[in-house]
């Protein structure tokens, strides 16, 4: 296949209507490039940096959107599970159960997430080398359920500060797993400000490039409608309007980089 | 008060055996010595790197024990909780709720903790600027309750290391809560093995007296009858024989530091 | 211009026999694709990790050679300096002098390689923070010679270990110099053996094409006839027989990323 | 014996008047708490952050300085060289030469500082793990000058910072030399202003404890009259007038851990 799998939505279901002008724009940009989306959104954030920040529109009105996109747009969606008594909720609604970055190692949630016979997208840990996220993989696989994603977001480099290590894109892959590039988590800057993380958007689609090039199966993006009056990760989100150009220079690349190989 | 909080106990309870052998060695420690400790142990391990290690005795079973040396000895006991659920469970047993690194962004946890009324110890995630743990202590105080401690145990130091940042001590201590230093976690070597963490045991000690000097309120140690044996963390746990005549020198060093200012 | 600048030859000269077959190679992939390469060789290794290593065949023995390619292949050279006493020597003989990265903030140094009046290559440090190399460069640029380049070479990422930050790239880019990636040096592990460097060769080539898809205006490479039995650096060089189709690759690739703009 | 080395002076000469006001300072404390102290001061400053920062009031004068000061103080006196040709130089007017951090792989100015016959302190590169002191060490041991210390001044730690690992203390020690605690540039932010860098005074003394407890052989701070108008590191030196006090807890502390091991 000569198609990047593509993940993409806003990083919280802020509303209803700002969930289906994201799937709006998805499904133009789906039918322009002929290429698939998985629609992303948290229907509550259960780590933010300060305890004051906005969580959510509530979680079951969070996953009746998620259900909504997939009905109607006929896209499957993604949203990520934190304790294990969320699961059986979420796999009522969405089509992938994603594991937080902070919460890989958690045995209990991944096990889980397994169980619910869902595809599982694992999000390598900040603090984890990549070689051991066949480790957390198993976890999941040990319960029959093989249809594992591991997602690349940054490793810990200092404080406040994230680096992508893309030696590590490639050791994930030789677990056998499909391997992904979450493009903007990774240019967040921890809790950067006060209680907020930052990030550097600028550098968003030069490293979403970079990971293509270095051989990623898929790419993960936030995308808002206006990403400065986002209620979580404003820094780093992409607003809609320029994510048509991003994936069709991605798409572009993503041909040029596996016809490399017949040279 | 001239004398720093103690943790210690085993990082699981293998058993009823080594439970109560370890609090037989902490309480005659205590009446030589003159020293407090909470007794801490796991009653489950919920984020072992790999899925196939013990995990434990049962939950039930592994809390009765810790009521049992809470009752029978007179001490305080500690034990982590990795998902809201757990607290009702745990807070029945014990005296004070653990949040584990991984989970210390976990916002619902730690409102649930502080919820239970019980003192809430919170170690510094890998990921985290000691700075932002006022934070996540935030969350529990939020919740009326203001028994919170914060417990250094190593920042990620590239892959299968850790670090531990003697300015973040006095950081976190900035804070206004009391800071615990984590002496055998500190010294793990994350995964560095098999799927099992590796560590340097020699240097906990020289490091517990560093950490005295700098100024914590408190020294948090995992012990064990024979460690060569334990269950999990292998590497760094301090075999019961030794700890009697650690606890002496970091008495002896936390007088001394503390008679410093009146120099 | 749609052709990347690139530098290759031997991490040492160990000899003019395999100084010379490198050469040709290098002569023979340039006129099959076109591309022109800047030949380098180190004259002596000044900063191995064990004073026992091999350092070298003698400084004007090993500088003739590259002025012997210089002139018989019509390919400029480039060769390291580590005092100011060698500037003087070095620029009798080569195109472009090298500021190692270890040496990146020693004044002195990149004041007599500016004098020299040479086009001036600047590693940059393991320790360093991309924004900063611009003052690196102002230290030669302020002699009046703005031949400066910037090449990225991997930052301490815990120990024994490096890791690319890809933003730097950019960040350094906004500086005006050009930018190279170094490919062989970035997968050094340092001093992971007994005093010898170790390396991950096997991500040379994708971490290549990353770098590409990012940006850079170059490459560096190390390439050895046979780097099983190279005296310096044996893990990471490139073979010679290898060469030619990577070259291949990433100049297509760089096409392509070129491309992208008109999209 | 039960007193710890003391390395103290100004970063840099910045004037005669300045370096004699430090020296009387060092030789009252010396009197009064029976310590005793090498001076230090840099006659030249040859990395700094930007080219134009101030490097020295010109390198015979600065060295006519030490040399007064180790006359007419009795005090042996150390200095840093960048480049084998100040060897010979600063041999002349100094008892002990410094590498700088940087520097500290550089063979051939190991090899020239231990012909000189003079005891040589390296400091541990940012980028150095400290088991690998030991080969930096041996190039100098290979001369036939055993008189070897090395100093630790922190680790890179993410950009704009540095991490003391204090396990490394033991771990250099191991080697067999004198291990020394540089309590000053280990606060340093590397060229966390524009293009000058900054720090954290305020932990200079806790960290230098805990340097004490974990068994350091002595201890480097730089000291000024005025940190605030200093023409280097204004950020981390500690005021002349601080000093005493510092000196007095530390070598109090220092007795205290040695008579630990009697416990």
């Amino acid at each position: 296949d000569n198609m990047p799998l593509f993940i993409a939505g806003p990083c919280l279901i802020e509303s209803r209507a700002m969930a289906l002008q994201t799937a709006d724009e998805l499904q133009r940009i789906s039918r322009e490039q002929g290429v698939h989306f998985i629609f992303k959104g948290s229907y509550r954030k259960a780590n933010r940096t300060s305890g004051r920040s906005f969580t959510g529109i509530g979680d079951i009105e969070a996953l009746e959107v998620l259900a909504e996109i997939r009905q109607d747009y006929g896209m499957p969606v993604i949203t990520d599970v934190h304790e294990t008594k969320e699961v059986a909720l979420a796999a009522r609604y969405v089509d992938v159960l994603q594991i937080p970055a902070f919460l890989c190692r958690q045995t209990e949630l991944l096990v889980a997430a397994g169980e619910s016979g869902l595809a599982v997208n694992i999000k390598k840990g900040q603090f984890m080398a990549p070689e051991d996220m066949a480790l957390a993989a198993a976890k999941v696989v040990e319960t029959g359920n093989k249809r594992v994603m591991l997602t690349e977001r940054g490793s810990s480099f200092g404080y406040h500060n994230l680096v992508v290590d893309f030696r590590g894109l490639a050791k994930m892959a030789e677990s056998g797993y499909p391997v992904l590039y979450d493009a903007t988590h990774s240019l967040q800057l921890p809790a950067a400000g006060q209680g907020v993380s930052g990030g550097e958007r600028q550098y968003v689609l030069p490293l979403a490039r970079a990971a293509v090039a270095a051989g990623v199966n898929g790419l993960f993006f936030e995308i808002h409608p206006d990403p400065s009056k986002a209620l979580s990760d404003a820094a780093t989100q992409i607003p809609l309007a320029d994510f048509s150009t991003m994936v069709k220079q991605l798409l572009h690349l993503y041909r040029c980089v596996h016809a490399l190989h017949s040279l």
